[in-house]
């Protein structure tokens, strides 16, 4: 079961840019940027007042974001539900024919796994199960 | 000043089609379509339990919809923020030399605005000032 959406990953090409026009323009606030992606990204998460936005920069010009930015340009990158099982969510997910990429990995926020973004109309989503 | 995320606008091919998929994929429930954007377009809500996702389908070939789906292909289209004094945020986005798409417009959901996605590191933003 879906809980809601946990965040919405944005890719930038300068996090401390995007972190001062969240600051400047919105008046949003983000916190101090950790590393992410086995070292391929740098993450600030800025917090909205309900949904937090990921910011996500690549280090260098390999990785996966690194060649998303190339090819799109700064803009949205995915979305983040919340579910409360995501082992069942994955089992469904792969029932209904859709893609799930790699394995469910264990991240900062809890485990998380990601969908093919061409078997959900366009939008690549993550699934996060938050420790207790 | 922004109070949370409102919804998150997607543009998609097939309105009926994406609302079967979210809710055979995700278990999430959308409203009945309504027409929006002068007749240009298609929407549908899904509620996904804190933020609400705007499925946005073009009517025609014509219109901004049809022109962003043929460029970009389905996906995320803006991020609508639920402000509090939509003026006010119209007019420090203004003074911050960012772009405001045309004029305050007064929609379903009350007042609203969008900046120009070349201003907010490729994000699309819309402002909405609910009705009391």
């Amino acid at each position: 079961m879906i809980k809601g959406i946990s965040h919405l990953g944005v890719a930038v090409k300068d996090l401390e840019e995007s972190r001062e026009f969240y600051r400047k323009v919105f008046g949003l606030e983000s916190s101090d940027p950790i590393l992410g992606g086995d070292g391929t990204i740098k993450v600030s998460l800025v917090d909205t007042g309900n949904v937090l936005i990921e910011l996500l920069q690549p280090i260098g010009n390999e990785g996966v974001m690194a060649k998303f930015l190339e090819k799109r340009g700064e803009g949205f990158h995915h979305i983040c539900y919340e579910v409360e099982n995501i082992a069942a969510e994955v089992d469904s997910a792969k029932s209904k024919g859709l893609e799930v990429l790699g394995e469910i990995r264990s991240g900062a926020e809890g485990k998380t796994a990601f969908l093919h973004p061409r078997d959900t109309h366009g939008v690549l989503v993550e699934f996060v199960e938050k420790e207790e």
